[in-house]
């Protein structure tokens, strides 16, 4: 019976999700409350406000959708994009390259705009490629390379069209200013650097592009424009509109990790992730590896590290977790086997989480060899 | 400082959530898993045989879908109809009414079957509505006005089309047999008898239906084409493909809910629901209240009944909050000041909360009175 298994208990350190603040953690077991409880939207009403901080926007419609970040990418398009609208989408990995397939799905023309995985989109090459988008858009911190790309430099650029942009893996993590960069439309993940468990994609959008949003978006569930009393558009205590029954279990959650983060102050988050990411890439090197995204475009949060030539990815990985009870991630795509993913992030991110992984590495490694 | 406020407990007797088992209570606050650790995929998998037993189905596509009730609605509908198609849909409540938006959105031609609000549904009208539709719909359990409708007589007159039924408000709580009745696209709630928190969409589709899919639907996310891939396809053990990062604290707190409900016996439970719910409505009367549903149709889950003139609907639901920690909800649409919604479901469906509900009731109507 299950019910008897030994509690597994695994350092999360792939590419998400990571391990929750002990914070978020226990709001997921506290006594549920209704989705239209005045307790409850009160929560909600915090949980939208700590968004706006970690997001640094001061958009009235910032919400945390109910399903995962692949629902925000979703979001983002379904309400900006349709039939002959142009998208213009550089590609530099994996969500990328989704973001044209979901764009496509919309009825988008899709301009895509190729670069070599492990390098950050050229600004330039992306804001020329189409004289009169309606939206170009990128990934701030992609997942399947662990390369920063420039969003300010991007939003500059970008002229009449909407921005979108993908935040997953940077938000909580890394300087993240949807403001001051031209974000327009900004969507996320809980279960990165923000160190809540999967299941919501914050999301953040200005009053431009709600303006020239879709008025009858093709998903129901995903229509910003239903969606906004569901929330009460960001003025406290306004009126809601039930739309759907509210998450409550992780928005409660989510509420809780915000507290954390915005407790500890971004900067030093963001500062933790930093010295925790570099410690590693630093130790990585040392051990005589590799590293896969281009220098001085790495991700602190997330490392690519080439897997050695003669050892095989899967064993190492084995090895991790049954010995150490420790996850890493593979390569995404054409690296799954060539390249290791390994991600310090949210309440990981610290010095000796960096440590232990690569002691555990060393280890791995020696055994497999 | 929200840290130190009490924590707040409610009786959650609306229309959902409900309070969740404590097994799924606790199974929230686990340490986590990677979204790919053998051992999140065990317990996905048994998830998923869990579902096909609260489905009453053999469906190798039975699964959570990684978002809320509504989230399942509109899979079950990008995935089935397009532009051109036929959807008829038969409207007694609200979610009859969500379902014509969101089949209109995918591109149908959708043709409504009106019905009272408080009246099932009649099968042979709804069949006879259109003579080749590609899909007809029906809600099994309205949330909106607590009536149950006959699947299984309208599964006998589907002929071709295919047939798509919300269970949100039913799995769990009353019989329901989705391959004896002919369902061949089914999606429900997490957080009404099923007795875990809001944030999942048990989904399930037949080998037919799945043939005769739309190939590539609008949403890249709802996509079960893509889905089958990430929950193995039923087949245990089978190679995932990575689609998006499931949720995973909320799929371990639906296993262990399942578990909960599967070991208490699926009989069981219905006759729990079935007793809690007769005692609730058989004092109602008593009180001198009238119900909402028609007789023969009521729901024992949920409960409609009619505000009595001259109290205030909202004052009374205020002190049950407020005095007693007691959630019941407002009526939907045209209903909402006129009509309480009582829900005992899950863990809820007890002849105390039954008991208890009414007693705070009483004390409500001699407050506000």
């Amino acid at each position: 019976m299950a019910s008897f298994s030994p509690v597994i208990e695994r350092h999360l350190f792939g590419p998400g999700p990571s391990n929750p603040y002990p914070e978020a953690t226990a709001a997921l077991a506290l006594p549920l409350l209704g989705h239209l409880d005045p307790e409850f939207i009160k929560i909600m009403d915090e949980t939208c406000e700590s968004l706006r901080t970690v997001w640094g926007t001061g958009n009235a419609r910032t919400l945390p959708l109910s399903a995962t970040g692949s629902a925000g990418m979703e979001a983002a398009f379904v309400n900006t994009v349709g039939p002959g609208d142009v998208a213009v989408i550089a590609v530099n990995g994996l969500f990328g390259q989704r973001m044209c397939d979901v764009a496509g799905r919309c009825g988008a023309e899709v301009v895509a705009v190729e670069h070599e995985w492990g390098q950050p989109i050229d600004p330039q090459r992306v804001a020329e490629a189409h004289p009169s988008p309606k939206v170009i858009a990128a990934v701030h911190a992609e997942t399947s390379t662990g390369v920063r790309s420039d969003i300010a430099a991007l939003g500059n650029l970008k002229g009449e069209a909407l921005m979108i942009t993908d935040a997953v893996t940077s938000i909580g993590g890394i300087e993240l200013r949807a403001d001051d960069w031209g974000v327009d439309v900004g969507y996320a993940g809980t279960q990165k650097c923000l160190g809540v468990a999967p299941g919501l994609a914050p999301f953040t959008i200005t009053d431009r592009a709600f303006e020239r949003r879709i008025p009858k978006p093709q998903s129901w569930y995903l229509d910003l424009g239903l969606l906004g009393g569901y929330v009460g558009e960001g003025k406290s205590g306004g009126g809601r509109t039930y739309h759907h029954t509210a998450p409550v279990a992780m928005v409660a959650s989510l509420h809780a990790g915000l507290r954390r983060v915005i407790d500890e102050g971004l900067d030093n988050v963001w500062a933790r992730h930093q010295e925790a990411g570099q410690i590693l890439q630093q130790g990585l090197q040392e051990m005589g590896l590799e590293l896969f995204a281009a220098e001085g475009h790495r991700l602190p949060e997330l490392t690519t590290v080439k897997v050695p030539d003669g050892v095989d990815s899967a064993t190492v990985r084995k090895i991790l977790l049954e010995r150490h009870n420790l996850e890493i991630g593979g390569g995404a795509g054409q690296y799954a086997s060539t390249v290791w993913r390994i991600g310090l992030m949210g309440h990981n991110a610290r010095p000796d989480a960096a440590l232990l992984v690569l002691a555990a590495l060393k280890d791995a490694l020696a055994i497999a060899g």
